[in-house]
């Protein structure tokens, strides 16, 4: 795409009310734009780089089975009463509105209610499970503080996966699976060697639950890493379990972490509240076990713009940035123009800078937006044979002929 | 995918409170679940037909200069007081909530206010100009009865596209173009022979808006075909406009229809609330031109069920199809497999029945759900040659070599 015809435009300056890095970065880049504190609108580049998160994560929950689905944001109360949820005593971060008859309806935050009892229409024999089923939905959260950008907004875009099984072992052999998953998801998104396995308060079924913690000076949560085994136990139960669950190591490195994901055994908590049940193979009505798997994929691109960023801007990793390629032509219009419809040929997702602005605005604003390969076509570089190609996350260029570089991006 | 898999099940009952055509043959295939009367979710045949729909608006919409974003359901009510739309007076069918500190907040019914602020950001030179933005997003209007469907729910997507224009010219060039997109959108997914674009009130700016009406019988407005140039009249201005504006024929064919879009200039009045201006090439502060652009791609799902299907069950044309081919094997399980391979292979998207039920429940199951390709694998087939083949839309079957139908799949 041609910069020129990007509507959107970098800025020098963040606004004077927003104090997270991960949102100052994203604002000044055109990425996302702030309409009240914790909620934020997805500019072009922004919804790019969304977009290719979410695929990562649809790739992995496909791959563990996982069918694609989409709930409602608002919510029967009826629903939530099943599970004495409703109450904003019980849930303290509820947005809540009304029907015009005076009705209250909820805004979901979560969907473990309205999930399981339309499950009731599909579950009914052995034959019917296991079953696990996703989505990539906008969630809501009445936070009494937004402060932390796209990683805790008051709305935001939540994958979450249920999983429906027959019992404990079915239920464990999936739980297993959505950890490998899960680890997949970071490593791929370029935060894997960051990234935590963290056990946490399981609840009344299973000792654990598990999050997935990002270390990062912003975060809001305390974890205990073990680095024999790279697990982590968060802050919450550090005083039953002082030891690494996996390995006993009692030498744990303390660490500011944010909370990039999370997986929970749910038990028979909700199958019970709704009566969700199969039959057996001896036909006796059998309660489903549940399970519920969550990751953000705004706060995933907010944890990696905060995490992986340096003093001149975003570092995009090259699988989530908007373009492969960001070309700044310095005054060479007829040969970058050639080049650029080279790149788009070859399906190169190619940022094309050709506005008439200084070369440092160009260098400035490449660097802000965080594009991998930043490559400049100038009469110094062409007259050396080429094009200067410098990766955004390393410090030296090199030039280059036009059709190494071409093929150097197969 | 193997419809053993497939979580959802088939009913032959809709819910007794479900009165509307679409919403039931949904229900009952297993698209669509009902949360509350107009509020649906997307099962995973839904949403398959709902990306599918979303992605031939998204090519239309691109093709014409558009850009995708992302703006989000909680609303300033500062915004909406620019434009006096924040009063429940003005608005009838606001949803609101609250943050925890007590402001009250909207939730988007539509989204010029916090656009054309957001747009003060990006606009500042006629070197900006033309701007088309828009964006597949969640939607939500208080309506007092919800009683169609997914043609009018309470909570619904919306594809909404603003376009920023210098100069009326420039708009009307732009307004001419969704036009020729819009008529490409609805040939597209096969209403459009049934759907006329009908003059409607203009508002201030303009003599006329235009809105797209299906012809159904399930439909809440009347319109009036002038069936020389296959335009329409809306009701609203029929007595204004007693004859086609494009003809002048006055022998009109009264109908009843479904809005399945609408475009709209609107001139600058949310570019004088806001103050969006640009420099002009004088340097002179001069008010950005608009227009928005509508089309529910969950209305248009609902318009093409209500208007497409039969007595037996849903009929989707193939483009927007969640398979191409229902494979339906009658006790053949070996080489039902092998052919679902082979459709695999070739990259055709497939339901292959290989449940365990009677080929008379996998017939009727495949009639309600609408797959263009009905494909039976049987002995019987086998012994005549191949597999048996009917289009859904079609009546009569033949008899085919595999190889053959794997080629005319081309």
């Amino acid at each position: 795409m041609k910069q020129s015809k990007l509507f959107t435009k970098t800025r020098k300056e963040a606004p004077k009310d927003e104090v997270s890095k991960n949102a100052q970065l994203l604002i000044r880049g055109g990425f996302v734009n702030k309409e009240i504190a914790g909620v934020y609108s997805f500019l072009p580049l922004g919804l790019k780089v969304l977009e290719k998160i979410n695929n990562v994560i649809r790739k992995e929950m496909n791959a563990i089975g996982g069918q694609e689905l989409f709930m409602t944001v608002l919510q029967d109360q009826e629903v939530w009463k099943q599970t004495n949820r409703w109450s904003d005593e019980v849930v303290d971060n509820w947005f809540k509105t009304n029907l015009k008859n005076g009705t209250e309806l909820g805004m979901g935050f979560t969907h473990e209610e309205p999930i399981t009892k339309m499950m009731k229409n599909h579950i009914s024999s052995f034959k019917d499970l296991p079953i696990s089923v996703y989505q990539i939905q906008t969630k809501f959260r009445n936070e009494a503080r937004a402060k932390s950008g796209i990683m805790r907004g008051r709305e935001f875009f939540m994958k979450d996966l249920y999983s429906f099984s027959k019992n404990i072992d079915e239920h464990n052999e999936f739980y297993e699976k959505s950890k490998i998953a899960y680890k997949n998801i970071f490593n791929t998104v370029g935060i894997g060697d960051m990234t935590y396995m963290t056990f946490a308060s399981g609840g009344t079924f299973s000792k654990y639950s598990h999050e997935f913690q990002t270390l990062s000076s912003a975060g809001e949560d305390t974890i205990y890493v073990c680095d024999k085994c790279s697990v982590a136990i968060n802050d919450e139960i550090i005083e039953e379990q002082k030891s690494c669950p996996e390995c006993g190591n009692t030498e744990l490195r303390k660490e500011k972490a944010i909370e990039a994901g999370n997986i929970f055994s749910l038990g028979t908590k909700f199958s019970e509240a709704f009566d969700l049940t199969y039959k057996n193979e001896k036909g006796e009505e059998t309660l489903v076990i549940m399970g519920s798997y969550g990751i953000g994929p705004g706060r995933l691109m907010g944890i990696i713009v905060e995490t992986l960023s340096d003093e001149k801007g975003i570092v995009w990793p090259e699988i989530i940035a908007p373009f492969k390629v960001h070309l700044l032509n310095l005054g060479q219009d007829e040969k970058a123009e050639e080049f650029y419809e080279q790149l788009n040929k070859k399906g190169v997702e190619v940022l094309f800078d050709d506005r008439e602005v200084s070369a440092g605005e160009k260098f400035a604003d490449s660097d802000l937006l965080g594009i991998p390969y930043r490559v400049i076509i100038s009469e110094k570089s062409l007259a050396e044979g080429g094009v200067e190609v410098k990766k955004r996350n390393e410090t030296d260029s090199e030039i280059i002929s036009i059709d190494d570089f071409l093929n150097k991006l197969k």
